[in-house]
């Protein structure tokens, strides 16, 4: 028979990479409980068209989309955001505001595989639906970072921007709309040439658009929002919303956040702030988390209802961990248990069950292995303890204790056996 | 708008649910641990060839199978045993042996939904490869017993048969080879009837025929061995080796477990050792957990080696979980912060993140609420104490603190708040 491939693009995780996966998810699972934030899950596929709702018809491209057994057209989801939200208006719209939701799941984009992207990947994000502005915008952002901070992962930038600003340049160039869709994706990449042969005509406008271009470059602390200022004529209320936040911000134990308004986030979706969270030991790939104030309910039939949101890569966040040398704990075995003599299996198995039953990682030797193949075999899977039994051993209701890390062996009376470990 | 439905037959799970599954979840995976088994995560989707492989082509029809935009075709997993042991041959052939592995993930079938059963569910197991049957049976049993008794869910059977049983049966009726299966199948299902009148001209040989109906009807303790030996003329090895597995189980701590000669698992790669658990409380469709021997790794073009294995549907122990009046921990909301003024805002945030910061799940007021809307709002998500600041409480550099459950208010200083609570 041949050997059968995973399928292209998709990964295997292993026992060592796997503990450390389920150590993060935990982590960050604790972390939206200590905030109040409730898990909730979606299926992994959903009508085609709710994502073509949520994204535009441009999505379908890079959807995993079929039709079912009856005709209906179905869609390996892409990413939460939409299943959350659809979850929201179906069933929890009237819940007591604010609903306070994260998720963690797999997602799914057919897309040419290249390093670090996957057509199977994992997202974990959170929305905070129903609540004003500012205290959403402020208890969201704090939760990503605490999650980050809770990880260990520390060498993180936060950027946060606000479409108000730039739909105000937007505004001034008086564009039609389509053309302000494109200055956005412009925004968004940073495409400073581009911006400055604005399509439409737009270009008659220098002073706005140099304006525009300047605005976009800056990046920094609080003090950026008085450069803001100066390119603004004096202000805007976007800037005072801005203002606020960082206070806030401050307030959780966050002084390091930096306002960026070049932070566009290419989707037409997000209404208000918009924010960023970069691992520069990442390198160019650094982006590890995107979100921002948006409103989707209504899109999907539902009251129309303030949201804010986020989606952290969580593979992004595995790797940024292992760059910046973040250890997690570690799940080798406490003890392994090595019957020598037929006689000892099971006597071996007795006291393999009780220290299971005391909650010590405990295995025991299946294969009839000598001494010495036992050994290996234990230092292979990273053992603390080798416990040995044979004859003499039995005779005196006792086992010999062997520490793999000293060499140092101990005889011990199997009724003491729990409390010596 | 319209509003989105998700798929027929799929579920979405709110906060109360999730916290309930993701405990449970842990808890399994938390025994896996202490067994020595080390999780794997293979893709939600694999070739269709793959599962053909494994269940034959009439799974076809019950997959959720389709072509990706590179025509390969491909289908969402039915179960995981053939995705886990596909994995086995492309990587962990040559680790020391045994490999032992645990898994937990969704799976999809098509087929009309029905209650309890959905297109999108939830399964659990465990495969242990490359150790002789015996301790391979006995750890993989153990491990499924211990898993429901960390969960607290001790009301369950485990029946335990052996097809080298059944098979010495089958071959004394010297039918071919699809009547074997057939006979098989009649087995699975106990249709005794059909049992009864073979095609193929089984039917000549009334008294084997007679003692295979006895012999699947038996079931008990260890004493049923003996009652199958005498319909089998004195014994067979198979029924030594399931007296020599009960002894093993009973050594660690599993001492009533029962033997059922009727268990044949419907499926045709176990080799030897098959069982099934049943959770008498959820009535007709009671099996929570299947499993067995079987060899799988050569079909999959691998080397031929022993291996056991089993998976929990986790929907229905979820399920079994409810109906026993099992209680799993609350998650409810410890601290509900709220700011009755403006100025205190600030003030609650950094009350909120200490909080947090020292493992405390708080929340805090977010829509301005007036005190009697917003106990109202902390006594329907459960906190179990609110921290009022007002004006005074500002100025005195203190808090009011108030117990949902009694009622009783005091007046703490901030610097003191951790100790207090």
């Amino acid at each position: 028979m041949p050997e059968f491939q995973r399928p292209r693009g998709t990964r295997d995780f292993g026992p060592a990479e796997m503990a450390k996966r389920r150590y993060v998810e935990a982590k960050m699972r604790e972390t939206a409980r200590l905030f109040g934030f409730g898990e909730v899950m979606t299926p992994t596929f959903e009508s085609t068209e709710l994502f073509v709702a949520r994204s535009g018809e441009g999505i379908i491209e890079e959807l995993y989309a079929f039709e079912d057994k009856g005709n209906r057209k179905i869609s390996l989801r892409p990413e939460l955001t939409a299943s959350v939200m659809r979850f929201y208006v179906n069933e929890m719209q009237n819940l007591p505001k604010p609903v306070k939701i994260f998720y963690f799941g797999n997602c799914f984009r057919y897309e040419r595989p290249q390093a670090g992207r996957y057509r199977e990947f994992f997202q974990l994000g959170a929305e905070l639906i129903g609540a004003p502005s500012i205290e959403s915008d402020a208890e969201v952002i704090a939760l990503a970072l605490a999650t980050l901070k809770n990880l260990g992962l520390e060498d993180v930038v936060v950027r946060i921007g606000h479409l108000g600003v730039l739909n105000k340049f937007i505004d001034e160039f008086g564009v039609k709309k389509d053309t302000q869709i494109e200055i956005r994706r412009m925004i968004d990449k940073q495409d400073f040439e581009s911006l400055n042969t604005l399509p439409d005509g737009a270009t008659a406008n220098k002073d706005v658009n140099d304006r525009l271009i300047k605005l976009i470059r800056l990046k920094g602390g609080a003090e950026t929002i008085q450069k803001a200022r100066e390119l603004m004529d004096g202000g805007d209320p976007s800037l005072d919303y801005l203002a606020d936040l960082l206070d806030r911000l401050n307030a959780y134990g966050f002084d390091n956040c930096q306002v960026d308004f070049g932070v566009a986030r290419g989707l037409d979706y997000y209404t208000g702030m918009v924010f960023e969270i970069d691992a520069p030991s990442l390198g160019a790939e650094k982006q590890i988390c995107g979100g921002g104030a948006y409103t989707l309910a209504d899109l999907f039939g539902g009251q129309e209802v303030n949201s804010t949101g986020y989606a952290f890569g969580f593979d992004r966040i595995m790797l940024a961990l292992e760059k910046s040398g973040v250890d997690v704990p570690s799940q080798n075995l406490e003890i392994y248990i090595l019957p020598i003599c037929d006689e000892a299996k099971i006597a071996a198995i007795k006291i393999l069950s009780e220290l299971r039953n005391a909650g010590i990682s405990a295995d025991m030797d299946l294969m009839s292995r000598n001494m010495s193949k036992a050994m290996k075999y234990a230092n292979s899977v990273g053992a603390g303890k080798v416990i040995i039994i044979g004859e003499k051993e039995l005779a005196e209701k006792s086992v010999t204790v062997r520490d793999m890390k000293t060499g140092e062996q101990a005889r011990v009376l199997i009724s003491e056996l729990n409390d010596y470990l």
